[in-house]
């Protein structure tokens, strides 16, 4: 077991009759604000309008950065810092989705580096210090409102990397389920997908850990697995999303993470496609997981073949993952040998994301051409230094082969 | 579903290379730390000598306050609030179990409270301020490290009571799981229903909440269940003592709460075994909780059959959650009737509790007289203001009927 350290400061205030706090919140950190949101739906339902009021009250002074895009692009990082620094703001607030609570991270961090803020995705070690940050989410899905880690795009490079800074964790989150209501269907569905893949990018690890996380990992699985097809045929059950947006939270705030060795296989390979074709990020991890757990399982049956003892062992570690996976999150027969019980589960899961979401079920119909499949598979591995190091280290090939075999 | 807030800013450093970073830790917050500890053990160990050593590595110079006892006594309190005043005292650390940690706890608020410490048992509302305080807990049980409230005993009254405030959330804490692999046998025991019983209690109410917290809950108990024995077995096993000190950690620190009214009936009715009778506080538990069960599910029995409809929806609550409980803690059968799960799930308990963990199974065995029953039943009931409106509410009746059960 890896030593670790757990620290999340972020006050998270969770319901529906908190919003008006936010003034005296935002008081407390500073006097100038810079509200940061996406699109107008933020300005249409009202929503920024009482978040400034509450501001306003509190004798806050009120800059807007808006149409912040999915998948945040550093130039919209850009131009929140040139806000930052000529209006002198001292506390950021995020308003919107996890993509604009991820450029807000950055922002919030960029203020405290002079050169451009495309150097801290790259090296966060040149990461200082941050403003306060604010976040109030409108989705259930990247848990970013009390995480420490930030997704940001380069247009200049195609590139679309993550970068994580303890001094990235929100200082305040508003979580008003709401707020999440009024999301598109395909949105709910691919957040549901989202917080899968990040419980999923923890819980699948061949580590001697804590197994009391494993638990905890899948009580959020099938929190996830009940409410988010009940989010998709009730929007306006306010129950089925308060338990998607604590359970996106919790996945991945740290909780989860016990000093396990960590990779985000999915998400590694799920960044190229957003680089190459601006995808939605939780239907490109929808269409990979269950690939990628169908390769892992190929794997472990190839390694216990072998005469290395030693690859025999990881074989059965591979195979126990992902047999408790199906006993304790779809509840599959603990009887059934090993395997089956393993490959039932990742049938369960296809039919989760495929049937009840409704998610599209192949790369193709996300948009991608199957030319591409080679260039995103060196583009994933590289970023991770030449090895995807996780549940099962994929090489390029192995990448390859997955994205060939959900294309 | 009520609107709650969650904020643990507590830094825990897990693991067993940590303990060198007290000093700096403790140099952060303060000059002049006092060591509160409980009996010889912690210095026989050495664990004194080397926590020390990196208080005065770091330039802190140490106080100390020996011999809290266990249900710490308000007297100890006082002890150590003349030290902090009369040396200026400006971090506490607090090595061993829940009992020294809830000590340190009061002395910390104490410091900012000129009358005496009892006050702020009695009435909350009069803490102002706090010292910091780093913790170092030596018994996986109370989870006190990271939560925010304490027991304090108070001899001249023949009262213990609990008190909470977000002022006593330590500052930081160090778990070193291999502190406990010499914890007795039955402390081992004792400490592993404390901490069932804290899940317990949060986990039975008829709040309609987030169930997502009952899947986390459960996934609590069942670490519990499977280590607390494990490490009775095998007392040297550090991954059985690393996943019961995080799960008593977790099992309070705020996280399953998600803003239930909570009635805590069986510490209720456990603190006058100790005020009485100053018995094990997780023993004494061990006894009340599934007595306490087998109440409830009785209560639910004769709710449904009364002919108000409001009780009968009440009955079906208690029901679900006691079968919730067997089908997804203890494993029953989920196709059998709901209450014959519930009478197994109390079963499965008892086999647990007095079979596995080997824990006194009646009152008297802990040398609990009939004749206070009753006087212990006034009291429990009192110090609820009259009724102990929990899952079930239990009014001095109920207590003594729960009492004499288990005697």
């Amino acid at each position: 077991m890896n030593d670790f350290v757990f620290h999340n400061p972020c006050k998270v205030y969770f319901g529906e009759g908190h919003l008006g706090k936010m003034g005296p919140e935002a008081a407390r950190l500073g006097g100038r604000a810079l509200v940061v949101y996406g699109g107008g739906s933020v300005k249409r339902s009202g929503l920024f309008d009482s978040i400034a009021a509450s501001l306003a009250k509190a004798g806050v002074t009120v800059y807007e950065l808006g149409d912040v895009e999915p998948n945040p692009k550093v130039t919209s990082v850009r131009e929140g810092l040139a806000i930052v620094r000529r209006r002198n703001v001292d506390v950021i607030v995020a308003v919107g989705g996890g993509s604009v609570i991820d450029a807000a991270k950055a922002i919030a961090v960029g203020a405290f580096y002079s050169g451009d803020p495309w150097d801290l995705v790259l090296d966060s070690s040149k990461i200082i210090a941050s403003l306060p940050l604010i976040a109030v989410p409108t989705l259930a899905a990247t848990g970013s409102e009390m995480d420490n880690c930030a997704v940001i795009s380069n247009p200049d490079t195609g590139e679309k990397l993550g970068f994580a800074s303890k001094l990235m964790v929100p200082t305040v989150a508003f979580l008003q389920p709401s707020l999440t209501t009024t999301v598109p269907a395909f949105q709910t569905a691919a957040g549901s997908a989202d917080i899968f893949s990040h419980l999923c990018e923890v819980y699948f690890s061949r580590d001697r850990d804590l197994t009391m996380l494993d638990r905890e990992a899948e009580g959020l699985m099938r929190t996830v697995v009940e409410f988010g097809p009940r989010a998709l045929r009730r929007p306006r059950d306010l129950n089925a999303r308060a338990n998607l947006m604590w359970a996106a939270t919790w996945a991945i705030n740290g909780y989860l993470d016990g000093g396990k060795t960590q990779a985000w296989s999915c998400h590694a390979m799920e960044h190229e496609l957003s680089a190459f074709y601006d995808v939605t990020h939780g239907a490109g991890l929808a269409v990979l997981t269950p690939a990628w757990m169908e390769f892992c399982l190929k794997c472990a049956e190839q390694w216990d073949k072998s005469d290395d003892v030693s690859l025999e062992h990881e074989a059965l570690v591979v195979l126990d993952k992902l047999y408790a996976f199906g006993v304790n999150v779809w509840g599959i027969d603990p009887s059934l040998p090993k395997a089956k019980v393993a490959s039932k589960a990742i049938k369960a899961t296809r039919r989760w994301l495929f049937k009840e979401l409704r998610l599209p079920s192949a790369l193709r119909d996300l948009g991608i051409e199957k030319s591409s499949l080679a260039d995103m598979a060196h583009a994933a591995v590289m970023h991770k230094g030449g090895l995807i190091n996780g549940f099962v280290p994929l090489s390029e090939r192995d990448v390859k082969k997955i994205y060939k075999s959900c294309w």
